[in-house]
């Protein structure tokens, strides 16, 4: 099928078309990533894209589903991404939370979908601005994006999200743990689920405090406690989240962060073709024979990158 | 004091130049960071370099003050870098580790540094690979680099070092959220630590159980059980570490892995270098306005990279 008969087919909101346009843009090679993204990205920017992260085993995706069945009971369309590491050991991402999401599987207003993160450098999987355009463009009202990981993820899915929720959960990080990982300035709100444990008050009480010795901000970042397991705070999350929305409309920081999405975007693209022609030249051998060099102290990294830079300036010149 | 100064109190064993010339590819512009690397990177090579990560609160600090008791008993000097994602609300890197590794602080065999990861889009500092050759310049034996983080900051710690150590601890991940986050593929040594808690057999069978469903490789990755504050298995790691350096060097995959990394440092430069020509465009104005209309739906992201390319090679040409 060929992309312009999936994106009719989109638009008539097939959810077959929508599966085979993500695995189209995590699949498919540069020409049809670039053939996607082209196509989709005017029909998209109408979703509320909402990141989701934390360490493992804060139940993540058991907070999702809750969010998924909670923004269902409103009569909204839902798209999930879950964003795995992959792993040669498993042949791609793990389907653990998917199969937690299974009693969302059949209805027609939920799209869920795991992306392994091969590929790309930057940890968040390449593809996922494009999966997430997807999504927009077959007219999900929100996009919840749901990333593994403590640190470079939390800052990679605030890039993606209008808002980006940081979830804990007693025993698995404290606030000091949190400051220390980057995490405090990427939270819009903070979710310390499995709230019925011990310590959750304290890890609770200590977030407010560390984020009481920042500098005051327009939007105070909420600190919410949830069981998501039995549904337990869901809907102040809920209501959490559409707060944030608000503010961030009202105080036109919302297209602040889509230009400046839009801006990063650009120059990812920009740079992998550019890295794309580093790698080309020579058939690769041009940076082989410079590396080896390099760490055989003959020649500096710099002079290294000025000689390979020569190369694709006068390829392209 | 200029860089031919430095550099030649470096080589006479002045303690006070390591942490100058750390400073120096820490805060210095561009230009003062290739002027280093560039000449820092003869005298670089002869380290043994050590990554040593783990989520937080496994005692990777800890863990890392045990190894340099170990080497300085065996009459090694070492340079530890504790690379901590920076945070607005301290203003740098906690000094939390560093305080913790003060016993070793008036030994003139140790060196030891905390650095942000400010700047560097990939999570480890920029300026770490600078940092880890000033210490090897210097006639350190070995280079001990602990980063905080899960995910991706394992795949960039294992791209500077020879000896991966992943540690974990009973209560802070389990096997399955290894292969989750990616790590299984980049440890060298996996490393139970708090091994006196419950669960910690648990973890190690689990581990070696994941490893077994792996393809079989030359080298047989170990679990080894810690309990780092008493210095109980700290003896078997430094041997595990050893066996690991030896397989490298007979095996050809220490050269391997160092020309790897060099050409992954030249790439990196290189890209740096484009990225920044790519921001000065127009001071940047030719980005806003890309952005802006990738923003508003009106122009595809790929379409905007041409464009913001084509004016980087007008530029250039």
């Amino acid at each position: 099928m060929t992309l312009p008969d999936l994106l009719e087919r989109l638009r008539a909101g097939d959810q077959r078309a929508v599966a085979r346009l993500i695995s189209w843009v995590e699949d498919g090679d540069r020409d049809q990533l670039r053939e996607a993204a082209e196509a989709l990205n005017p029909a998209a920017g109408r979703a509320q894209v909402i990141g989701l992260t934390g360490s493992p085993g804060v139940g993540k995706s058991t907070l999702a589903g809750a969010l998924v069945a909670a923004y269902r009971a409103k009569g909204l369309t839902v798209g999930v991404l879950a964003v795995d590491p992959s792993s040669p050991f498993t042949g791609g991402a793990l389907l653990g939370d998917r199969v937690r999401m299974q009693r969302h599987a059949l209805d027609e207003g939920v799209y869920i979908r795991s992306m392994a993160t091969r590929g790309h450098l930057g940890g968040l999987a390449w593809a996922t601005p494009q999966a997430v355009r997807v999504l927009d463009a077959a007219g999900c009202d929100v996009v919840l994006v749901e990333t593994v990981g403590v640190g470079q993820a939390e800052v990679e899915v605030a890039g993606l999200a209008d808002t980006t929720l940081v979830a804990l959960a007693p025993g698995f990080g404290d606030a000091v743990q949190v400051a220390k990982a980057g995490i405090l300035e990427v939270a819009d709100v903070f979710v310390v689920n499995k709230a019925d444990r011990d310590g959750a008050e304290v890890v609770a009480r200590d977030l407010r405090q560390m984020l009481h010795l920042g500098a005051a901000t327009p939007w105070q970042v909420p600190v919410l406690l949830t069981v998501a397991e039995r549904g337990d705070g869901v809907a102040q999350l809920v209501e959490a989240i559409a707060a944030h929305r608000a503010h961030l409309a009202s105080s036109g920081e919302l297209e602040r962060r889509r230009r400046h999405r839009a801006a990063r975007e650009i120059e990812e693209v920009a740079l992998a073709s550019l890295r794309t022609e580093l790698g080309e030249l020579g058939h690769g051998e041009a940076l082989d024979t410079l590396a080896e060099q390099v760490a055989a102290g003959k020649l500096g990294p710099y002079s290294a990158a000025d000689q390979l830079l020569a190369g694709v300036r006068d390829a392209s010149g």
